[in-house]
């Protein structure tokens, strides 16, 4: 088959490789029919995620056919339509006891494209695959279902939850790529007075205004702390996200949070950055980082099935699998191309 | 009257200066029966908390008698005995409202010894009185009561209670001095399965385990990591406390939790950290930082009194209030003195 594999920082090609196989009996083999890029891709080809290997297929979300399973598989049979999710869950140790599955003990958590081969090819080995899928309910497109694999429960768990979003808060998300994006989405549903959304890119700002951000500011040109300020009577922001994943904008969001302010990280790091212990050890902050463990996935996939999340802005660019190349090139010149998630199909079921 | 002064980094005199009035209807007078001095108010004299100016009466912890309240003082007279806790509280603000006094909006928090002149005195001007004070019940001593002041809902607030102590928990503790070592009786309070209390001087890890901690290790020659591993499975501690207020054991107490783990920052800090975000990003952390708010105080006085929880060994040395000068001494080379907490009284009430 063909895949898209990663050869070290900077280094991709779409090429041949063997064909997934099943190795254990809870594995099922999934044909990919839509499939995407996530910015942690973008992550791992800049060198920030040193645990993914030379020869790696990357890519941990898609939508596809179940053409296999082994012996151990319950709830999935070949011909089955399903999402296949950024996060793997034996079910079975501590962590999946918790429904903290992003942590699973057992050789899950997030693996696809990471530490296994993963879903930017077309067929996928899953392990785990009762706890590892979703099956696609009536009336969600494959479109739709595609953001629930990773984008739409990070940032709500990770951001919006972990963050504790509440009713009339002053949220600020910095960083409107589409893991920002999703966390405004994520964050409306806990009616907060205002989402103050910063970046860089006045595309993404675009983005971020049709999103539902009723304050988009341009982070080198606009002065964040004094809008802030402004809306909180100088007390500063409710929760504040990182989603970009440098040590600047982490350190911003620290700063621009209140007294009794929440913190989210959800951005993928490859550097330290600096706490300012002096400044914040008397302001009663919770910092709080995480890999997304899609407890909230069915909650998710409901609240699109109701028209409750809108999720159809994501996608601004298409591509047939076989230009896997070319949907890398655009969406890592996002900033320029204004990508936000690209979709690849296999064919035209989508 | 007689005061304990600060007069810059390193300086510090017991010396005259004049008796405090009403200056608020709020406030009120009292006279100081017994104090204690705060490893904070060490920190201060180290130069880690510049809001402490020049002429500062210090100290933000005393039993005292009611000599004159203000005419809009409702809950006291003179002549009742109190406890003067650290932080001051309006009552009437957002954060009050929300029991966050310790961010009182309108001057309270902590502000005795800090933004105004505090308890390390004959007479001490409280303000928002009603708010600001607790009646002494029967059965409690003044010693007893007097650890409430601070250092009790400290710990239990900043400490254990935004650490989320679970029974069963390892528990971590960075820091054996008093504040440290009171983490241990409230962290006990949930039932922990390990408290492991590290320090630099043997004397204070005697106490540790005198104060129920399971195991004292000697962080310049144990390998702490090691021993929490083998605690742990290999996974870390459920939740650590950093109870110092330097960077290195900031950053010790990140690295010593384990995946979903809590981290709960009690140290006063002059220094930022470094946070390595290229570790936690995917780990779920949750760091917390904070300021008391003593909303657990009356649940603490509470048990105090009912006899659950046992402050009888944190007072190590006792002196005339007279003497305070030579009680900042001692308790300043607390590595040497094995000072816990120092008792200076006004009189031989106690």
């Amino acid at each position: 088959m063909k895949a898209l594999v990663f050869h070290g920082p900077g280094q991709r090609a779409w090429e041949d490789v063997p064909d997934p196989t099943i190795t254990e009996p809870t594995d099922a083999i999934v044909r990919v029919d839509a499939v995407t890029i996530c910015g942690t891709d973008l992550h791992i080809l800049g060198g920030d995620v040193p645990a993914v290997t030379d020869g790696r297929i990357l890519g941990h979300e898609a939508v596809g056919t179940v053409v296999e399973v082994g012996a151990g598989v319950r709830n999935l049979m070949a011909g089955d339509r399903v999402l296949v999710s950024c996060v793997s869950a034996c079910g079975r140790c501590r962590y999946c006891r918790e429904a903290r599955y992003g942590q699973c003990l057992n050789g899950g958590g997030w693996i696809l494209g990471h530490l296994i081969d993963g879903t930017q090819a077309e067929l996928v080995r899953v392990p785990f695959a009762d706890n590892s899928t979703y099956k696609i309910p009536e009336g969600v497109s494959d479109e739709q279902m595609l953001m629930l694999a990773d984008i739409l429960p990070t940032s709500y768990e990770v951001g919006v939850l972990n963050g504790c979003v509440r009713p009339a808060d002053v949220v600020v998300i910095i960083g409107a790529g589409p893991i920002g994006l999703a966390a405004i989405l994520g964050a409306k549903l806990f009616s907060p007075s205002h989402i103050v959304v910063v970046d860089l890119a006045d595309s993404r700002l675009e983005a971020a205004k049709s999103f539902g951000a009723d304050i988009a500011l341009n982070g080198g040109r606009d002065d964040v702390a004094a809008v802030v300020r402004d809306l909180t009577g100088g007390l500063g922001a409710d929760v504040t996200m990182e989603a970009v994943g440098v040590p600047q904008t982490f350190e911003q969001a620290v700063a621009l949070a209140r007294p009794g302010g929440h913190i989210a990280n959800l951005g993928v790091h490859g550097s330290p950055a600096t706490l300012h212990l002096e400044d914040i050890w008397i302001k009663d902050l919770t910092i709080t980082t995480g890999l997304v463990d899609t407890y909230s996935t069915p909650t998710l996939i409901g609240l699109v099935a109701s028209g409750r999340l809108d999720t159809s802005q994501m996608i601004t660019h298409r591509f047939n699998l076989g230009d896997f190349m070319e949907a890398y090139d655009v969406f890592s010149r996002a900033g320029e191309t204004g990508a936000l998630k690209v979709l690849l199909t296999a064919h035209s079921s989508t």
